[in-house]
């Protein structure tokens, strides 16, 4: 077996044996295979596609190309979940305690943002003292006593994963519908997963552009699922708009701390019951919406989020009492200045404007600043008088506030006419 | 303009403009463009194509990203000849003498033996003296003097053709169409030719296997042509079995001058006269090929070849008597053991044989032997007794010439029925 044969038989569209692809994930990941090589190879596959049997093949190859989390101990079927990413995307914090609430055992390990999307794990590390990067022993510990625990990527998962994924950044070749769903798939293997609930994102703020990419995109994950034995249910949701009103990481905490309340905006509600009603029913648990509402409202998905806080040493007085996080220094609305329903507020410019604030990083060595960011007033399809506020801008910096607000203003589109809203729950693939 | 961009519209298929191909092969060239990213282009070339202003375009743009050649104090209009390689061809050292004799004056830059295929600067090295790294300005001179002279490429021709070229082998993209037609054009373009005339082989020993590709490259070609203003014929020849009868440096040489004496093998003749009209006619001159036939009959071909020989330093009382040439330690006949018609000579094989010999270069460092080879006795079509030659092995080592001699009885394959032959000349396409 040579490289350059596996090369040629993708490029004539041939599909790949599992020791082809073996091969190639190994050869590259220990730096046999030349980036020249692989390059060529995943253009071949992006261009020509991949079968299921080969995406299963990859996905496997690339998961155990490292560490492996074993939650063995734990004795339950792990039912892990994900998202394709998003703007204003804090369902990983109420979704896990809700889960744990309901006595599923969530070991989560979360992703750091990724150019303008936020990430779990900057979310909580913007909780004072919570610690994302405990051991995988304190984790299960975790788990074991607390039912939930969320923590970084400390293993050396998929590393292979990493790098394809690196390399396909470099030579256009990110938006693969078998590339992605195996690279996915690949990481949640390996962090444990048995069965996987996945938040398939669709919209401005997402990856995927539209339905049709997503079911494709869905469809694939499935079939991994299937052939790797991993049971797994996609739910495609709307992310044309930011999720909920709060985007940035200490904003978007106070904001899930009120949903485990019981209190949130309806489209965040909707992702939140969907994903947590799949979870459950992979649990071998069948609960109604209603029956989740109303631990949710019993408060003890609260309970469990502020156990899991304190496990991971984080200061658990200000998730009592949100108003001690620190604040931005400039905290000041936009107005309407011509009345009428809101078009539009494109979810990923939301995003980057947030990055902008400092919110996230543009280059590596940048460092996040958790106060600042955005809270949405109102939702595309809302009606608005002049003068209404239509967003809050939380920054630190006077020049940052004034272009944010600039920005924003041109974000938020407002036309005459009442725009027809699409349900945020937009199918759901199993 | 980036090459992120540039490489994702040539994935989806679209057309590169000028400037972005200029962009690639400039970055590309210098170091700027990474070899990963070449070959995510170079694969989505091979895989989507190109148009012909697109290979122009190429062509063009790898032409001048070195030296290139100028001629232009030979105040004529340069014809030049290329082959796309074969095994047994000798036809530069008998053509371009046989031009010459015509009053066309030949300034031919040739290449070193590539795989299994010889190179005629390897050819007249083996006659003792001959130098192929003369001065441009020794190499104009001699043109100007004698008419005629062949020399390897000094100059830093097309650097951009051999960067891409190397990568091509070694990601699976060398087949391509597109890119072999602008890597042809691409050279001859930059070593100064005005109007070209191409043997375009087909066959085992040949890059085209089949006669649909090689239409399809000739097509490729005289579209470059066109739209380089560098008119140009393509002429497709069988090169299923080895071109005349001997195979390797010396016994080459002493076929050529043979043949430059009007003996020749029908199918070596055939291309040489072929070629040799249609050289003439691109200059300006109408000749048929029975006028041809007469001046190599004059022996004023084979007198430009000694004093072309004589210019470059070597030493021509081995022309006039090859008698002298070394011969090779051990010189062995095969013979038929069942009586029949010969059904194939693989060129290929006997082209890989010879290089075993030691005739060719397998390492880079390795010495080429000069004097071994293969003489064919046969082609074909040949009806054969037993106890017939089939062919003279010339071998400096007895265990080489052991295997040569048993690989080339299963090369020369014999059969009950009459093979029907292939004419030399498949088409010309202009």
């Amino acid at each position: 077996m040579n490289i350059i044969e596996i090369i040629e038989k993708k490029r004539e569209g041939r599909e790949l044996s599992k020791e082809e692809i073996k091969y190639f994930v190994q050869g590259y990941t220990k730096g046999d295979i030349k980036e020249y090589q692989a390059a060529a190879l995943i253009m071949a596959i992006y261009i020509n596609g991949m079968t299921n049997q080969e995406t299963k093949d990859l996905t496997l190859e690339m998961a155990n190309s490292g560490e492996v989390l074993d939650l063995s101990t734990l004795k339950e079927t792990i039912v892990d979940k994900h998202s394709t990413g998003g703007v204003g995307d804090k369902i990983s914090l109420i979704l896990c305690p809700l889960v744990a609430a309901m006595g599923i055992k969530v070991a989560k390990m979360s992703g750091r943002g990724l150019g303008f999307t936020g990430g779990t794990v900057n979310k909580l590390e913007s909780i004072p003292g919570y610690q994302t990067d405990i051991s995988i022993e304190k984790f299960i510990e975790n788990v074991k006593e607390v039912g939930v625990s969320i923590i970084s990527q400390t293993l050396n998962l998929a590393p292979a994963d990493k790098k394809i994924y690196q390399l396909r950044d470099r030579i256009a070749c990110v938006e693969s519908i078998p590339l992605i769903a195996s690279s996915i798939m690949s990481k949640k293997i390996a962090s444990g997963a048995d069965k996987i609930v996945i938040d398939v994102t669709v919209g401005s703020g997402a990856f995927m552009q539209n339905v049709e990419s997503a079911r494709r995109l869905a469809g694939q994950i499935i079939e991994i699922g299937k052939l790797t034995n991993r049971e797994t249910v996609c739910i495609l949701t709307n992310m044309d708009e930011p999720l909920g009103y709060a985007v940035g990481n200490t904003l978007e905490v106070i904001e899930a701390i009120d949903a485990l309340k019981g209190n949130m905006p309806k489209d965040l509600e909707s992702v939140v019951l969907e994903m947590a009603q799949n979870m459950a029913k992979l649990s071998g648990r069948d609960l109604s919406k209603k029956q989740i509402q109303e631990i949710l409202k019993s408060g003890k998905a609260y309970d469990k989020f502020v156990q899991m806080v304190k496990a991971q040493k984080g200061d658990i007085s200000y998730i009592e009492n949100p108003s001690k996080f620190e604040k931005a220094k400039y905290i000041e609305d936009i107005c309407v200045e011509n009345e009428g329903y809101i078009q539009e507020i494109n979810a990923r410019e939301v995003g980057k404007l947030v990055r902008e604030l400092g919110g996230g990083k543009l280059k590596r060595a940048d460092k996040i600043d958790n106060a600042v960011g955005v809270i949405m007033k109102v939702k595309v399809g809302d009606r608005v008088e002049k003068g209404n506020a239509l967003a809050t801008i939380h920054a630190n910096d006077l020049k940052m506030l004034k272009k944010a607000k600039e920005k924003l203003s041109k974000i938020i589109k407002i036309g005459d006419s009442k725009k027809e809203t699409i349900p945020t729950i937009l199918e759901i693939i199993k």
